[in-house]
């Protein structure tokens, strides 16, 4: 590849340079949903950012293997280990509804949300239902290794000899291996319990509220918590991986997703482990629960913020503007939603699809040669692009494509000079916008949405246009008025320049 | 139900009233795609037909859990024993992608296209895949009572001894076990293991061309041909049964369900098999392969028929349009694809929308007292349902409509008199032509399809209007002329009446 990537690494804390392990080739895996409820914005942050990952690797020339699960069963509930239950199975007995069919609907709901924000469809959906086979298979491995034993049918990992054997857990969320060992009796029983693999065996008792179950050796039982990894043993070129977004650097599941791969065939399942940071909503983080005094929740759904049904912001902000707010924040950083906040990315994001435009219609005007201001757009393209292979800095890499926003202006006004830059240069540009706009960023024009309106509406803008133009030149401010307040109504502004009129939505 | 429904059972090959197992509960299952390619058209009017199918069993008050499966493996290609191999595992290694990359591909285009087409979605989309496990306790179930046997690995159907015990084996074909029986032997061993169920062993030589593979308690193989009825068992109130689109009245793999049912359980897996017919293009079968004499194959796409790219056909069709189409044919008639019947299609859905709209914006002006007309409109609105209550008898419903269409023109008009009308019959018309035509048939105003530019749309409209009329009212032909011929490029047509001017996508 061209340019150097690099990535920060949470298994070694620091920004390592990307050596894929096939040449060429990246198998990326992302912690999907748990299809118990509709995907929330937390959740959507975290998808949007890798998928800007996916489709950066890709831009860079990587034949890409994106792999991203849905977990459909061994989510378990709560806490305690005795009464945890599966999440699907719970939500589905509390709305009488088959678990497959409460899977059915989050799935599609899902799709359906992840596709407003304009995210790729990853090359492999993988669920856990579709792989039990496989998951009994591995439960066996990691019981011939010794790092499992059988209890009243269920299977349980055998976290403290894990530790003393390997020095390997802990490594992700920093804790020394001391430190876990030095932890109460309990807690490491509560912690082994709750967090690591399992196969629950099903007694007679809850037959009846436990629809999904499957034989094993063991017992007739369910999954819980048992690695995801396992499909990347499949996936050739594997070399990063992207959970999803956790509150700190504690990351139990992703621990435990190592002991099990290390527990069944002695390996590192994955070489860069990628993690998100959350979305904060008015500096709190998010949560359904009322807050006592006001009686509030401090929660929007995606749905509620793009059609602005909700009491929280003051007008509702289309997904494309969320999107480019999104990206706004790097990764790894916490991004907070405020009102103050997506009106200034609304804006941000109209400014750099207009200056889009412009660019695109604008005609070299040039003579061939190179400046100064040749020089200086070259540097400027290079920088986008630098950024983004550090580790993947959307911000930065918009705050440059800013800077060119100011000189694609300017161009455009002739209050800089096309004669100097040179032709090549200039597509450069053009190809840089286009490029980092739609493939990378991942962002469309919003008139586009609908695709089948757009071209009537374009067409029916160019008429008015053209009556008002008209009215004008005839004086006829009655039509000319006539217009204008009817735009308003519908939000469209008209701008007027020398090189004709153009319309926004505003 | 206020309604008696009845179903054309393929299997008592008569039309039965429609009793459900579990009062108010309707199982439907329908055979969906083997997704190693893009949907076809074909079996866009199966999943078109059994959508209506849906939607009326819910508009008749049924709580309907419709599972539409998803072949990710198991489908065997070609007649040959030996060398039959899977579907999917072939196309991936062709195009060099993990099959379950290929799954994806093409599960996510088929619903981009059955979205396309405002199919809704069914409640569970089980896949091959996600039921290993399932598979193989049916297969060894039907190992235990004797209807299958092993050999090198691989698990085999007996279909002789299943013919000799049971009198079920050909029923659903109409077939008679003397024929049957009588087939030369070869013929029959071929008919065995070509459609019956299988575990296939997968030996040293194919592991690596066979990327899916699963143990087993016989060999590590894969399924083939194993029963999808086996969820059905899960699903109460399983009554009814969509297959999908067969050439004719001979459906090999449905006899082998029942039999793989009867073989592990004893029992026929559903009550009413309902079978579709096929869609033709231009009076012949579609296919690929090209015609000897011209050069050309008979086969189009969904989205070369709704783009217009396509040497067929004159212009595009948009997917409403098809789906009217598809309609105006009832579903176990055969459907020719042609121009003339497409346009035809698309004047009628037109017309049918129009008087929607027209119907829609009436308001009452009777007295509240009901005449002859009255009378004769109830009628019409009874016999809608009715219809439709006759094995889904959509064309014929349809044609209904249409004398309603006329009816409520002549009520714009003032032809019929809105005085002999009562103002619930005038509701109740209103109400049918919503739930028929937007609830039960799943068409949509095609300029709502890009939803975001609608209002916008309608706004533009509204404005242009109004300035064609300020323009003619001052006699100003030469705006009037502009917006005239502009509209024209566009595609929208003006109607002038005396409750003012409406306009459509012409």
């Amino acid at each position: 590849m061209e340019h150097e990537l690099k990535i920060y690494n949470s298994l070694s804390r620091q920004k390592e340079t990307f050596e894929p392990l096939h040449e060429g080739h990246v198998g990326m895996y992302v912690c999907g949903p748990t299809v118990y409820s509709d995907v929330h914005l937390g959740n959507c942050r975290t998808f949007v950012s890798f998928d800007v990952v996916y489709r950066y690797l890709m831009y860079l020339g990587y034949k890409v293997r994106y792999v991203r699960n849905i977990t459909d069963v061994g989510h378990l509930e709560g806490d305690a280990d005795a009464d945890a239950e599966d999440k699907i199975s719970k939500k589905a007995r509390v709305e009488q509804l088959e678990p497959m069919e409460l899977v059915q609907r989050h799935t599609r709901s899902f799709h359906h949300i992840l596709g407003i924000l304009n995210t790729l469809s990853p090359s492999i959906e993988p669920t856990a239902t579709g792989h039990i086979v496989e998951q009994i298979q591995m439960v066996q491995e990691i019981l011939d290794n010794g790092y499992a034993y059988i209890k009243n049918g269920s299977v349980y990992f055998n976290t403290p000899k894990f530790i003393k054997d390997h020095g390997v857990y802990g490594k992700l969320s920093g804790k020394r291996v001391e430190d876990l060992l030095s932890e109460t009796r309990d807690d490491l029983k509560t912690r082994m319990k709750r967090t690591t693999l399992r196969f629950c065996h099903l007694d007679q008792s809850t037959d009846e509220r436990h629809l999904m179950r499957w034989p094993s050796p063991w017992s007739v039982g369910f999954p819980a918590g048992t690695s995801n990894a396992h499909h990347e043993h499949q996936i050739p070129g594997q070399a990063v991986r992207h959970p999803r977004r956790r509150d700190g650097p504690a990351v139990p599941h992703h621990e435990n997703e190592i002991a099990q791969n290390y527990g069944a065939c002695g390996c590192m399942p994955v070489r860069y482990w990628m993690h998100g940071n959350m979305l904060l909503l008015n500096g709190r983080k998010m949560s359904k629960t009322p807050d006592p005094e006001t009686g509030k929740s401090n929660s929007i759904t995606p749905m509620e913020l793009f059609s602005g049904e909700n009491e929280i912001f003051s007008k509702p902000y289309s997904p494309m503007v969320v999107r480019f707010f999104m990206l706004q924040s790097h990764y790894r950083s916490t991004l907070d939603l405020t009102d103050d906040a997506l009106l200034a990315a609304e804006k941000g994001f109209r400014r750099l699809m207009e200056a889009n435009k412009v660019l695109q219609g604008l005609a070299y005007t040039g003579k061939g040669q190179q400046g100064a201001l040749g020089e200086e757009l070259e540097k400027l393209i290079g920088q986008v692009t630098e950024e983004m292979c550090d580790d993947f800095n959307t911000p930065k890499a918009l705050a440059v494509l800013f800077d060119l926003v100011t000189k694609v202006n300017s161009l455009k006004d002739g209050r800089l000079p096309i004669g100097e830059v040179s032709e090549e240069t200039f597509n450069r540009l053009k190809q840089t916008f286009h490029d980092f706009i739609y493939e990378i960023f991942g962002l469309k024009d919003e008139m586009e949405a609908g695709s089948e309106g757009n071209g009537i509406t374009d067409g029916l803008m160019q008429l008015i246009i053209d009556i008002r133009q008209e009215a004008r030149a005839n004086k006829d401010w009655g039509t000319s008025d006539k217009i204008r307040d009817a735009l308003k109504e519908l939000d469209i502004v008209l701008k007027d320049s020398k090189e004709g009129t153009s319309w926004t939505k505003g």
